[in-house]
């Protein structure tokens, strides 16, 4: 019997993983499998069996009759939960090491970066001034993760390990060693409150969106030792208000930011963020898709599923993670 | 009996840590115990039994008869081993978690910097050009730490626990785990050759005096996926020779480096490594010392001292350090 097909719908690929690019990565570890990249012709709807896709054109899933698995490249799906004609197979995200460990170097990173003073050292620098400023040592300042899971909890540990307070607060309950755990609406307060560095990994849902607003950042510890409390957001653009993150930069609520991603992307030329001297800005890269992993874990996942084994990190669709 | 009287003789403090302020610290650790912050006058010589230093004269110890023990303020005494006529007493050096915790911070942060294209984003950002390029995963760069003692035990296990391979090079052997050691002379070629980004955390002795030179920088991996090879040096500027730094610099055997200590402090507003583009440049302050977490680390080793006990970090004279 012929093994179902492998359909890819790749959309907005980065510069360096073209849609192409990816067909040669899964031609490479599904040998034995058709792999389709989409549009093509000389195919039937009916033998894709799997879908591969990143960002697919809402309705374009649903003309493939026999689909069982949706694999989506990334680990965030909200561009696929807008898609009400979505087929009703299951919706598995990437949730690979290599995904987790890039994740954890952005935000350990970022911290750091905060943390050390980079933006005066390089301003010394530029003026070729000498005169370092007292350095608190990590363990004065605390960092709060919003988003405990793969992501959230990884970089935690290392944060941890660096000696950082770390605290995480998450929907639902979670437990990490020596990370001071709260979770649902009734507890964001108190980890605000002791909040000197917000980091947000939160999935993109109906809940989240525009989480990152000046009601938040309002609760952060007012009496950090960084002086001014600073965000980090490598999650989402719209978890973001960026109206009140520009007008928080600007009146101190707000020391600095980090931000990856943004409302709308590329990030257009007139934007403040580009030019704003508190704003670290990144092309949405903290956490590349490296489509060698990601390929082997699809293929993996396939196979496991065949055999009559269970899917991973399935997204439940009421909750859209 | 009255308690031998503790003499500091600090020289050259940083803009934060004052001679005074360190009094201050001493005095609140040390409650029954004189301590005497010279220049002073209304003391005998023979009262002192202990001294705490930051860059003392030379000859300057010389003048008490009965010095028990000698502290250094920091981490590295190649300021101590020039004094010919430096007392017989034994000489202490500082390790403490807090500074060891420091210099993590710092090697992890500048390592970071340069793995994740910190320079090229930040160019990005000032010409709002919104262009990702290819991210190689901690896992595909190699880290290769010279000085395995406290300080770079702890930077190692930090670096491999973000994904890293981590190397190391010591004098004398050590074992690491998840870090390939070698040691001596006789392995540091095959160190090299496998490091792509090397940080320097030596002890400066005569031994080590000018190691990091362009015959050094030659022997670094020429195929890393960094490009060229990156040099970190938090450990004196005595080991580096800045002439070969800056040619190598320029001709791409390196191709950057961070640095935080120099041959001259405070750098002169001449040199070229201010304005070198693949120069990223700190004010010795790397691992800041905590006269808070040092004070009480001198206190308690002199009440072991005192009890009979022996002396933790005591310095060899004979390797120097």
């Amino acid at each position: 019997m012929t093994k179902g097909a492998l359909a890819l719908l790749i959309h907005g690929g980065t510069d360096n993983w073209s849609p192409d690019r990816w067909k040669g990565r899964f031609d490479a570890v599904c040998r034995d499998r058709r792999v389709i990249l989409l549009p093509a012709t000389g195919f039937e709807p009916a033998e894709i069996h799997y879908a591969a896709v990143w960002k697919p054109v809402p309705g374009e899933l649903a003309s493939f009759p026999n689909l069982k698995v949706i694999f989506n490249l990334g680990a965030g799906v909200d561009a696929l939960m807008v898609d009400r004609t979505l087929p009703d197979a299951p919706l598995v995200r990437v949730a690979v090491d290599d995904l987790t460990s890039r994740m954890t170097e952005y935000v350990v990173l970022h911290v750091l970066m905060h943390h050390r003073q980079e933006h005066y050292l390089r301003d010394s620098q530029r003026v070729k001034r000498w005169a370092p400023k007292f350095q608190w040592p990590a363990s004065a300042i605390s960092v709060g993760i919003m988003g405990l899971g793969t992501l959230g909890t990884d970089a935690a540990r290392v944060l941890r390990r660096i000696g950082f307070q770390v605290l995480g607060w998450s929907r639902t309950p979670r437990q990490v060693d020596g990370v001071a755990c709260f979770h649902g609406r009734e507890q964001i307060e108190p980890f605000l409150a002791r909040t000197d560095m917000l980091v947000c990994l939160l999935p993109l849902t109906p809940d989240t969106r525009g989480v990152l607003n000046r009601a938040v950042f309002e609760r952060l510890n007012r009496t950090s030792a960084l002086g001014a409390p600073v965000l980090i957001n490598a999650g989402r653009g719209g978890l973001q208000n960026e109206a009140d993150i520009l007008a928080c930069l600007d009146d101190g609520t707000l020391g600095a930011v980090s931000l990856d991603v943004f409302m709308q992307e590329p990030l257009p030329p007139d934007s403040p963020f580009w030019t704003h001297p508190n704003v670290v800005l990144t092309p949405h890269n903290a956490a590349d898709t490296d489509p060698d992993a990601i390929s082997r874990y699809v293929a993996a996942q396939i196979a496991r599923f065949e055999a009559g084994g269970a899917l991973d990190n399935v997204v439940d669709r009421m909750r859209g993670y």
